[in-house]
């Protein structure tokens, strides 16, 4: 089948089959979305080496030998979505449902596991959701980057009068401000691209451009709560300084880097850091399903795998959603 | 009068009575401790020159000429503690009763205020706290460093079941320690100094030295809560590392460097971390009246101002608390 793969350069490969896991199904891909994790990859992030991609929708085409077959019945033609998270089944976390942080994870596309953008891989059948009929496969394969946007709702109480930052106009900095402006609270996103930062406005989001923003910086030090969605050390210390004392920064990006920070500055305006990843599918599938969130100006090219290469240079220049279809 | 000052170098000087401002008292000093913010200090932390010290107790000895006079009489001749930072009294951080964040304050000893290694210095009355009469001078100046630890509780939800780590045997992981063994959280200290950790072992609160608990750390990821108390690089880094996905970690010490973090193992493990400094001087006091906390074994030096520069090289070689006196 042919895969894109990632061995210290990007490229797309005639691979074989691999044989269904224990307790896993294998997936015949509809559409997968190129993540900025997956760039990030291939700058030497996580040292993955094997097919990437981790945001999917595909049919399940056949289940492992040992799924019972009301199970295998249930699943198999099914179009899904799926976390991508494996666990190891037996850990205080997954026996308590949540995989997203067992010790022995795999993650699809990113460690250990092959991922997304091939014809064909496997998923443990626990990790599957089904997708409601009115969710497109356009729809769907933001199931997986909208969940993390749901997951800081997850994380901190964000209230209706709160006072929001989102630094950032690409996919994340996109999709977390369309999950955040259901808060009601008082939003603003922060981003360098107009022509991004204008999808925002068309949803009445208050936007504004860097440079700008940044020349005001000293009296705004107000926000209740500010999202780092840049993926940059200057991002990092510009949330942290926008923040009142006492607020939270949220931290959505994982850089290839080490980064230098100004701690006793934290230290003594007690800022509040959180970390922030993998979300639960459920609410980002209700959300999609209820029309609550709007993914079609997101998704800017659709590329057959064969011209994977390509599609990663589209999203490498700053292109929203960037898929590969089969 | 005698004062120890910061100008580039320690020294204790002959200098003039300050006039006292508006709102504010004038206090003889009875007894001043060390803070490793006042090594720090003499590092360079926050540019700071002037005169040091912001732990004490003191006798209220006069009132500003604009304090009405029932409350100079309710103060005058007071022994009296006194939280250090001092707000523009407009703001609404100030005007909430919190002005320990006020953009406009200035820091007792810290930051634009002459501080209290001195025969007399002044605070605002709005700063004071009466020393109930069975707390002693010598546990009285511990009511700044004591509220400090408060206030981890103030900002972070520790449940009677919770797993926590202090790391740091000095004077701040001390006294966090006699504070969270309060809530009967499942507590352990880390330190380098058997000494040190002793005197938590008398509290029945369990310890461990650095180097063994540090070989055992891969498979010890598992703290709810760490406290990072050591003010040093390598114990931001230990405390991320031992805590587990999700986890908290309060970093209370200022230090004078930027720090370098693995900010993408904060994102993939979703730890939270929260700064924390000043904390309220009622809850200390409150704790010290009951007989709460025990800082008997803290204090480990008495000097004269005159004798200020020993007392300081007693505190920069590890010594508990040092005091001086007028």
């Amino acid at each position: 089948m042919l895969a894109v793969e990632f061995d210290g350069e990007l490229k797309v490969s005639e691979v074989p089959l691999a044989p269904i896991p224990s307790g896993e199904v294998r997936i015949e891909m509809l559409m997968s979305g190129i993540c900025n994790t997956d760039l990030e990859i291939c700058r030497g992030y996580m040292n993955y080496r094997g097919i990437l991609g981790h945001e999917f929708v595909g049919i399940v085409s056949e289940c492992g030998a040992d799924i019972p077959r009301a199970e295998a019945e249930r699943w198999l033609g099914q179009r899904v979505v799926g976390e991508i998270n494996c666990g190891c089944g037996k850990c205080r976390l997954c026996l308590g449902g949540d995989t997203r942080h067992c010790q022995q994870r795999t993650t699809l596309g990113i460690d250990r596991r092959p991922g997304t953008f091939a014809q064909c891989f496997n998923l443990p059948v626990a990790n599957l959701y089904e997708v409601p009929d009115n969710i497109s496969n356009s729809q769907a394969i933001f199931a997986e980057p909208l969940a993390a946007a749901w997951n800081i709702l997850e994380q901190v109480h964000v209230q209706p009068n709160s006072k929001v930052l989102i630094l950032g106009d690409g996919k994340l900095g996109q999709l977390t401000a369309q999950v955040l402006r259901l808060t009601a609270c008082d939003l603003t996103v922060v981003g360098k691209h107009s022509e991004k930062l204008q999808l925002l406005q068309k949803q009445n989001i208050k936007t504004a451009l860097l440079p700008e923003w940044r020349e005001d910086l000293g009296e705004l030090s107000a926000y209740d709560l500010a999202v780092e969605a840049t993926g940059s050390a200057e991002g990092l210390d510009l949330v942290l300084r926008s923040v009142r004392p006492r607020g939270t920064v949220v931290v959505k990006s994982t850089v290839a880097d080490r980064l230098s920070l100004d701690f006793s500055a934290i230290v003594v305006r007690e800022i509040n850091i959180v970390g922030s990843r993998c979300g639960r599918f459920a609410p980002a599938l209700r959300s999609l399903e209820m029309g609550l969130i709007d993914t079609a100006p997101l998704l800017e090219g659709v590329y057959p795998l064969s011209d994977a290469v390509e599609a990663f240079a589209q999203a490498q220049q700053g292109k929203l959603k960037v898929a590969l279809v089969p």
